[in-house]
């Protein structure tokens, strides 16, 4: 690539799209070349429309930027990053494809078509192998759909694939304690979460039992065959701003033990280590070996936000193992996810300057799952 | 009994003191008599030695009482509660019983003596039969041991017990969410829970996998033979003042359906229901039926905090059913679960007035188990 | 009296509104006979529309309540309460009031005009002296307009009453912490409030400087001469839920004494303590000594809600005297503030059940103010 | 300067102790040569004595270094920087400046010694002026004790000075809304401070009505001549982690309009600026022109954590102005503000490497002055 990417932020006014400017801002390869939001903000300047809710300062250039509605005749850009709410993601990100602008989503529309791959580019990196039948199937030209995991399974995965590899993974229970950002602004009201736990988050349940067993399945005749696992789920929101804790129980399907849980976490690397993506954490899991770690406040922006921590590996009295892990719901959990499978994309030769790649490029399933 | 007994409360300045003082302002039966903590705060006013934490107001006759020291010699009572930190209860709660006053307790010291009842009024009423082999044992005269479970303990058990009654338990998997009032004062520091959650509460995860097994069990020649259930327990600190929330899975011995096993838990009566004791609540087990309940703000004060509130039972992939419950941790789990007891024990004829009662009056294990 | 009031609760699923059923549920004179609320949840069981966010249970028989239109002719009561919000209350609540039912109102939209009592029964209950004259002028009938003031109005007038009784009151400097609940529901999102401060509430500076001057002003032909007291307010939003602390300077017309003002402010009394009407407070303002209260969660429920609690009374180097008060928001601050002027009118014979009063009944100016 | 300041953190395993490790990691000119801390720590691995509770991850460096004992002779250092708790601070900082060692100090012990600056480098720096005179009287020969201002002070004086400086102040009021770091830990007790506000700090208001005086003063014949401003503050904690919030209320000595006051505030620089100072802030003061700005969560990082931030310029109708102003408690209230009063020290040759600066070289009141 000998340019930078322009790329757009859809939907650039919610928490998430706040965090995909905040990440662009000094990205090395892409550069934010439209902000869209509803039909209210069209027109008005960023820094207008925009509650900016982010413990950094709006980014200057971003602020100055006119919002325009979310149509592709209305973008110029390379590619998109989805932050549409999910109630209307779904057609217009496909139409955004069909234009021939790649999407690179934080939305679950399109999270289990079975043509579109539900990616984490450190934990499934093979699965943008099924971008070509996607764009013949839908007949796409240049356009693609590609979106990662919903926030809590994000950190999940991350945890369960070293151990996957390693040992097999059978059966996992999770309990979440998730944090406000999660929902979005305005999302809970502080009626609701001051000094309470709310046991219920919409549809969370489902994305947490469904998503795992799409991206630990494996790349077959272009398509996802899922992993076998059995998962069950309980979530809840805790009065914590950024950062989702979960409380996690393992059956694994080789004998293990608590070193090798954790020396299989620390040291799993995949594609973005090996390739140096910019943001990619050094490893994807940092394991720490307080009793009373991680922690949301102090564990969060381990790696810039972008490495899952995981703590208290011990044995279970029903299932093998428990553990408790961390992730940063807006970092790692979307916008920095999404960022990560753009940089993977580019890597694979399926993203860049729309003078630099062809379709063509994208080459078949057989090299991109390599 | 024809006139209320006088009490005692032992560690009253602590924040499981100051429950017990409210909850005795007005009782029908028992009046406070001594108050009692450490060496620093003996000869002051209790209303100078407190640092009052709860929403309701010092009670005016306890906030003029001189504080004594923790000894026997110093308290004029026909028994005592015992808030005493763990730490030092074991010894002065011993010295107590020996010296003729029955000790009613919350710490955690006795608990799993096999000698000595772990006891929740309306879940094992029928471990008070302990008691004579107790005295028996311990060469006490009129004085007794009586404990109640850690406050995590008693929401999980109290839950528990209707569907072992109606369907036997298996195994539990539980995650809770704790308050920081469980930590007592000054227990947790601010800095450390504010906007955060802390994956660590030190032995307490030993005590829901312990205490439950012996308060399921069953009372076989003056011991307890434990209940032969599986638990596998991960706990959380989270920034709520009062009220634990527990995340829960079980297996059951026996095929049930959701709606059997909310019938089983709303219509969960025991012998504290049935006899009518002025701290029981109508029903232990409070079932809603919402969809995002129960939680600690709105349900913690369920029949004055005495019932343990659950909801969200559904079908679990890994165990057989999922449900979060809750349970206010500083009355049905700690304070008001002794003073139930204290109720169950002067109904059974254990407890009463000093020139009341006798030692024969405590009858055998036969009279107490019916 | 010889029985109870019907009343309608407007905008009944609100915050306010919700506070209005929890006290009038074991209420002695009034009891609730319609709910109304906006079109979306009219024809729904109140159980079923409302959101209930109070830490006591939805009362049963309010829950089963069909919820009406805000309509004259949907309601049938003696009176009405409105809890309605203050950009829709002001052509509604006339509406009432031109069809013959009394509105004893929370919304601010009719508080500053000039022929309508801004009244806290126990602060200005002479002011209902104006309604005489209101029927007259807008040409209502049976029907009037009586208003409270402000939540976070209603603290500070409270404390400065028996002030200016005493010593008059010249100057006000007032800053705010005031808690979620005063921003209704959904309100203030958690992802603003969590862990901050927000230091503005859209017209509550204004509120809190214009309002005391009509409060605390004198009736003088039907119409009110506002009180000459300079003021001046800056507001925050804490994260707490419920209880506005004031941190307060005065400057007095007379010199006096920290232990002057205390004893003018805990001696005060007015017409609804003299009367013993069922929502009075004892004392409408409870001075605490110790150096760190009123705080929040400690005082809020000082005399069940509907007392101002003041400490920290001391010189100040720039006015007179400084100190900090504390007002639950929504019962002494909105809700119960308009119950209790309701039974202030009952009392004066301006209010009560539809056959048992009438319009000449009202009287006129001068036996109201006495 | 040919080489790094070799510095010690005395009290480095509290709050303030932790920013200073965090703080001086990477910083140009200094480097951490010793910890100490009180003797239950000293002979441990600093990683092992602290309990980091800093959102950045514990310095690998600081992490691995012995903790020592705070005396002279266990510090090899050129400097040393005092995080002492107050209660102890004051006899062990003049030995260190007795045994020759330079202390910039944070701790409050001798902020009000006439001799010792109470410095803000960027406010007053003409105040090391004063060392000179107290080397002599207090007959040290290389050492000296140079103090920081309490943290809500420091916020205070920050735009106190600009506005001094252009229109001279005669009177303030202050209200603050302090978070739990400005306790230290473990500090205040989350069962105080969740949902809650207290409005009260041991000695907080007297801090704030008296180190502003000394701090606006003029040096006159070695000593300072404090300004004539009346100062009257209330203090109160709220449940934030970091950022105190101040709503302030300033009577002028000239006239002034709002454009004036936002002019003054945010064009002002001093020597820290002009000399480009590593730790000085392009700007010490922000103004922020949104109606509800500035807050704790969002504007406590701004120029990380060094600059004060004010909004809500207007008008006050008892004083001239009103504003709310926000400063980082413990980077520039505590440790930053040490960290640069340190790099001014050494920019007018009173701090160095020791075999780089003499005693001679820190001149005469003269010079400092300029």
């Amino acid at each position: 690539m000998t340019k930078r990417c322009k790329v757009a932020v859809l939907g650039a006014t919610g928490l998430v799209g706040q965090r995909f400017l905040q990440l662009l801002e000094s990205h090395p390869w892409f550069e934010t070349s439209t902000v869209t939001a509803s039909e209210g903000s069209a027109g008005k300047r960023y820094r207008d429309a925009v509650n900016w809710l982010l413990e950094t300062p709006l980014p200057e250039g971003a602020g100055e930027r006119v919002v325009r509605r979310t149509r592709p005749e209305e973008v110029d850009a390379d590619f998109v990053f989805s932050a549409l709410d999910s109630s209307v993601a779904g057609p217009i990100e496909e139409e955004f494809a069909r234009s021939g602008v790649p999407v690179v989503s934080n939305a679950s529309a399109h999270r289990m078509d079975e043509d579109v791959p539900l990616l984490l580019a450190d934990v499934n990196p093979e699965h943008v192998a099924l971008l070509p039948a996607q764009q013949q199937r839908r007949e796409f030209s240049t356009g693609f759909l590609v979106t990662n995991p919903n926030c809590s399974t994000v950190g999940l995965v991350t945890a369960l694939k070293p151990l996957d590899d390693a040992f097999g993974v059978e059966a996992v229970s999770v309990v979440t304690m998730q944090a406000a950002s999660g929902a979005g602004y305005p999302g809970v009201s502080s009626m609701e979460l001051l000094g309470n736990v709310i046991p219920f988050i919409a549809k969370e349940e489902e994305k947490l039992q469904s998503e795992p067993r799409k991206i630990l399945g494996r790349v077959a005749k272009a398509t996802i065959e899922p992993a076998r696992i059995v998962l069950t789920a309980q979530v809840n929101r805790v009065p914590v701003v950024d950062g989702h804790l979960e409380s996690v129980s393992v059956k694994l399907r080789r004998k293990a033990s608590v070193a090798e849980l954790e020396q299989a976490l620390s040291e799993y690397v995949s594609g973005p280590q090996r390739a140096g993506l910019p943001s990619a954490p050094e490893r994807p899991v940092i394991v720490r070996a307080e009793r009373d770690r991680p922690q949301p406040r102090l564990d969060r922006m381990a790696a810039g936000g972008m490495a899952v921590v995981v703590g208290l590996i011990r044995p279970c009295q029903i299932l093998d193992f428990r553990f408790t892990l961390l992730v940063h719901n807006t970092i790692r959990g979307a916008a920095g996810a999404a960022l990560l499978n753009a940089e993977w994309l580019v890597k694979k030769g399926l993203l860049g300057p729309r003078d630099e790649i062809s379709p063509a490029q994208a080459g078949n399933e057989a090299t991109l799952v390599s």
